[in-house]
């Protein structure tokens, strides 16, 4: 079976995926046509369970809307110690190093994973487990926040496969890792 | 007459210039058919002047390489008094704050402008005079450095009206300002 981490993220023109206070509101800087959803469908429809850090699931929570997921969500905590009620079945709790969280969710069957959150995607990165990106550039200069991309100690090679523009405003890009 | 204020340059995928030794080795990753210049031969026919900072000028004169431009430049230097022996003719300086530099530009009939290097760029994003970018992303994250974007006082909106891959591995996108 083959094994996938995959990002799925839309980041300011200049690379923040929040504001300085913490903000998205910069994903709505454009209207798109009914029903046009950027790929995101077709996208999930090829993992098996997304994996994200703490913060993100209970930024996820916190939104005013039903649990978006149908697929499982991991989610990365040492501090977390039981699923908060409500999301059982739906969540599960992961600790350990990267590959240790990675081989107990390939032990469960899921391979092709859609990896979440600011914090959890540049942990991957930085441990070299990322294989594909595809990141709509929203082209806002928001001027300052929280960055997508960190610190690495050795620099990682991709290549752009595939580049689409929504509402003739938006690009899509998907980046697949060269090793 | 139109006058834009144009950008084309390259930056890794993680948004740098050059990397944390100042080194643009990134650049180089991939190798592009014989003749393939990005568009960059186009870009330079559509405008009238180039306007940089005195430390990507002096760069420019380290490349062992002859002057590459054959259009005016504009370094823009509140320490240099006088243009290096040979660039008479070639390179003009320019003082003062962006709106009296351009001023004077536009006085030459120089409307169509290539403003290259990163204070430079910073510098007139910074005061919202810049129209055009066109941004060649070198899909590989080299995880520090020197970076194109810097921080803002307010956000800036632009369009991605086209997108296109180099040697199926870069993507260039051009994004005008959306006033």
């Amino acid at each position: 079976m083959e094994q996938k981490n995959s990002v799925y993220i839309a980041t300011s023109l200049d690379g923040y995926i929040a504001d300085s206070q913490g903000k998205i509101d910069f994903l709505n800087t454009f209207t798109f046509p009914e029903g046009e959803d950027m790929g995101y469908s077709a996208f999930m429809n090829g993992i098996d369970a997304l994996v994200m850090g703490r913060v993100t699931f209970e930024t996820v929570c916190g939104f005013d809307v039903p649990w978006p997921y149908e697929k499982p969500v991991y989610v990365l905590s040492n501090s977390l110690n039981e699923i908060p009620k409500g999301y059982e079945g739906k969540v599960f709790l992961v600790k350990g190093t990267l590959n240790e969280v990675l081989s107990e969710i390939h032990s469960n069957d899921h391979h092709r994973l859609y990896i979440d959150g600011g914090s959890t995607i540049q942990g991957f990165l930085k441990e070299d487990l990322i294989d594909e990106m595809i990141i709509t550039t929203i082209p806002v200069l928001v001027g300052g926040g929280h960055p997508l991309f960190g610190e690495l100690d050795k620099s990682l090679k991709f290549e752009c496969v595939s580049s689409a523009r929504y509402a003739d405003k938006v690009v899509q890009n998907r980046f697949l890792r060269l090793r």
